[in-house]
């Protein structure tokens, strides 16, 4: 590891929260909600605000709700560096036109397109291409999100080596969430002008050892500050203390995991908001039944959590 | 078989072309070039033309440019009763919007939402429901598009019984392209009110025996005249004609399939009409390298095509 080479990575870094997206009865972004779950997040410890991500039910949303959304989180007070949006859809001209909507943020989190399988890298250079070249702006910060149990699609190291040879100080990072250690290990390692986080919380503390940035995660959405005290714990060199953090944060983030993790989230925030519309999810997701639901909050460590 | 219950199956039937979108040079679909492929198919003998499916790159099209371009066939004089517009997305409301601006349509393919994966038939009986409910007209005539190498999704039969149940008259119907015969043998059996197209024409005999309505299939852009020679034959009882027809049409789709199909229908498209324009494809699809169209042009029989 060599911490002054890395420590040129401009971005995002640290603790960025995979935001939920609170929902009214009719399944609309509920702004106002949405902004003060930000605030609340920011105010726990998070660095950053990954907004529009899996956990944020992005790809449930039109390109228009998403907008709206956006222009919700800033027009009430969440400041736009913070915020690290998705971008990402199976169409060139959506990604394109969300990205240049987020161009005052600290970046873009752009998936491939994930509906055609198989279309080899070819395809999905031109696709990521295409995405810098039609934003044309020099403000872009493109971050590749590598979640193939969704996509379908592997962002392979040659791939991403091609992109940032050929869009340097553009495509600046990656937030990996293949949950594949070796890998991480391997992007800190081979990309040092390359931002990389991790997109599970349980890795934090290897990631940042590794010369990582940090993590973007799910359920950072309750593990907040939790996280944050073992990425202070390991800035200041405190190595024991920030591995007894991990091995709580990991613990804690396991609880959660036994539960299908969006619904489980959005479930926690009803209980530790108060706030029964919390439960509001988008289908294909469904709301955890009774009987897990009372499970979940039973095994999970409430005043631990946010 | 049971062909007189079969009989009263509504909405399209016979040989449908799964419709390729022909785009211009900023990779925007061409409304005129559009217009006149649809012209094209239905003067070749197709029943009925499915716009925007997985052959029609829809999801690498904005939900603006889908209707925008459904528009420009209308105005193009394509009419509208023969279209079944794929307007499948992972977003509800996109669905949705796309779904009401087709109304005047035989019908609509709908895709199951694609991103998330496992997700549980409760969760993909909620969105169908909620397409159902939202669009609230009588005029929705539903497909269900089970295409699961592309989604990852697979709508099982119990969840297309429980569909059909809760919704008569308007979840009227599948495109399967699972290529699995069985399981479309299986439904033109058991779901006796309920049209089933196969997602390719080397099972269109089968499917029309077994009782289904016919096919819906990227290479009937180019093979659209044998196939409604095998119909026909099969219509007016003549059995060893249409299985002889049938074998010729398998060849032939066979020497597309031996390529990537929807670039491979492109360049077979460039070369039937003389427009360097059909090349045109959007990432993260590629078009043929030269060495490949050189392979396909000499091992296909050009003669007999469209």
């Amino acid at each position: 590891m060599d911490r002054r080479v890395r420590s040129s990575v401009a971005g995002p870094k640290g603790i960025l929260a995979a935001v939920l997206t609170p929902m009214d009865e009719d399944l609309k972004p509920n702004h106002h909600a949405f902004a003060a779950h930000c605030h609340r997040l920011l105010a726990a410890g998070c660095h950053g605000l990954s907004v529009f991500g899996t956990t944020g039910e992005a790809n449930s949303l039109s390109v228009n709700e998403r907008l709206a959304a956006l222009e919700g989180l800033v027009d009430n007070g969440v400041p736009v560096e913070t915020l690290l949006p998705g971008t990402g859809s199976c169409a060139l001209t959506d990604t394109v036109r969300l990205s240049r909507a987020a161009l005052g943020a600290a970046g873009v989190l752009v998936l491939p397109p994930f509906y055609y399988k198989g279309v080899g890298d070819d395809g999905l250079f031109r696709f990521f291409a295409e995405v810098v070249e039609r934003v044309g702006d020099d403000r872009l910060r493109l971050y590749l999100y590598h979640i193939p149990q969704m996509t379908g699609i592997d962002l392979g190291l040659p791939l991403i080596s091609r992109l940032v040879d050929a869009y340097p100080g553009v495509v600046v990072g990656t937030k990996d969430s293949s949950g594949d250690r070796e890998r991480i290990m391997t992007l800190c390692r081979e990309f040092p002008d390359f931002s990389v986080l991790a997109g599970t919380e349980t890795l934090l503390l290897d990631t940042l050892r590794g010369g990582g940035e940090g993590c973007i995660s799910a359920t950072v959405n309750v593990t907040s500050r939790l996280a944050r005290r073992v990425h202070d714990a390991h800035a200041s060199g405190k190595d024991d203390e920030a591995e007894a953090l991990q091995e709580r944060l990991t613990q804690v983030r396991m609880s959660i995991e036994a539960y299908p993790v969006i619904p489980a989230l959005k479930q926690l925030m009803t209980r530790l908001t108060g706030d029964e519309e919390w439960r509001n999810i988008r289908p294909p997701l469904s709301g955890l039944d009774e009987r897990r639901t009372k499970d979940l909050l039973t095994n999970v460590p409430l005043a631990e959590l946010l």
